[in-house]
């Protein structure tokens, strides 16, 4: 076992490993695919198109390509884009039904295990999100969902896209401690690659039912992380002994 | 009485509003100034003098004639420039010390409604930081003394200095609503009146003693707020009914 400095911080992704996207996307998806007379929609497969689509929006940002847009503007457009796909014509939706589904990412339910978890990591340790979501979006959820958060970080505090190097760099930087001492908690291993690359310590969670039981696209991305654990509370027994 | 928006977050000022950095600084400082055999240099005195001091070094940020740089920063070169003022030579304290006494800034404590107003506040609005202090900062600050903010916004997030207005502005943006549903609540006339200037709503709260039971040097600023009280459990009682 390599000896490693003592984590000073731990940052979360949230969007899987916190949060199921899955199940709140489809839960607020299914009404208005109803109202549309489109419930032939399975509300699921709704929420994994949405998912996938913002990628290669993310893409044109980390890419320079495009300014620094904050992840709401990026799901609108996806959500536009994926409508089109339905051969739905966004246009003929009304802008407030767009904007609340589009806030459907601010309403998303903690996994299970989620909150005891964090409240207890955060006795002994900061904890702050590294998650290419926006503040608002963010702060909404926390509140919403009871997550404890000492601080709010990633993409719109950074202005980088995870998972480019200077994501995870910044955020040791703002915390004011050495990339070594920080520690991603994360349910992908794409995402903990990078941060152990830029040379942060590596939590994995696994969440088997983020993508509703279907193997995860980054399964072959796996490495021996530092931590494995299979829940938020789990961790805390790892960490705070 | 105006017909206001009705307010959607509640932004603080921290230094002087939210704790008591006068008594805290002085704290810190006494010990340091016993090892290096000044006890003659008052440390409530010596507090005053390096709380003053930054002021410029600020407004060289804010004017644009330096980059942006933290508070963390700038409190450590006004701690150097107050010792060299007090005759002792910054180059001859080891480093840790200075770094430590720097720190005192992360160590205030909160006034005594403080944390009381703060979680009762919180039930009804989001809460965040708009201090020129740094993010470590105050992070190391709440989790001390308990200061449950939802988010860390001011300075460092919008690498603005206020009182300028788009210090109060990107507040507003980073929190996706207009500035008039923002309320900041702050003890210094002077940082009220550039928020209402930029359109923000204003709360007062008297802290009789961040000086020392001195007037505050910006007395002749005072005009009449939105909300005025004597502390932040008060203003929950205004904020909440």
């Amino acid at each position: 076992m390599v000896n490693r400095a003592p984590i000073k911080a731990l940052a979360f992704d949230v969007f899987g490993t916190v949060v199921d996207w899955r199940s709140g996307i489809a839960r607020d998806a299914a009404p208005v695919l109803a109202r549309l007379d489109r419930s032939d929609i399975d509300p699921h497969v709704f929420a994994d198109g949405w998912r996938k689509r913002y990628q290669p929006a993310l893409e044109e940002v980390r890419s320079g390509r495009r300014p620094f847009v904050i992840l709401d503007t990026l799901h609108r457009e996806a959500l536009e884009d994926l409508l089109r796909h339905h051969r739905i014509d966004p246009a003929a939706i009304d802008d407030a039904t767009l904007d609340d589904l589009t806030h459907a990412w601010h309403r998303l339910d903690p996994w299970p295990d989620s909150v005891e978890g964090l409240a207890r990591l955060k006795t002994r340790f900061p904890i702050v999100t590294l998650s290419n979501g926006n503040i608002a979006l963010m702060l909404d959820m926390a509140r919403r969902a009871g997550l404890p958060w000492d601080a709010i970080l990633g993409a719109e505090v950074s202005r980088v896209y995870k998972p480019l190097p200077e994501s995870y760099l910044a955020t040791a930087r703002l915390l004011a401690i050495d990339p070594s001492e920080l520690c991603l908690v994360a349910a992908h291993h794409s995402d903990l690659a990078a941060a152990r690359a830029a040379g942060l310590q590596t939590a994995y969670v696994d969440r088997p039912h983020e993508y509703g039981g279907r193997a995860a696209p980054d399964a072959d991305a796996a490495q021996d992380w530092d931590v494995s654990v299979g829940s938020l509370t789990q961790l805390a027994d790892e960490l705070c002994r």
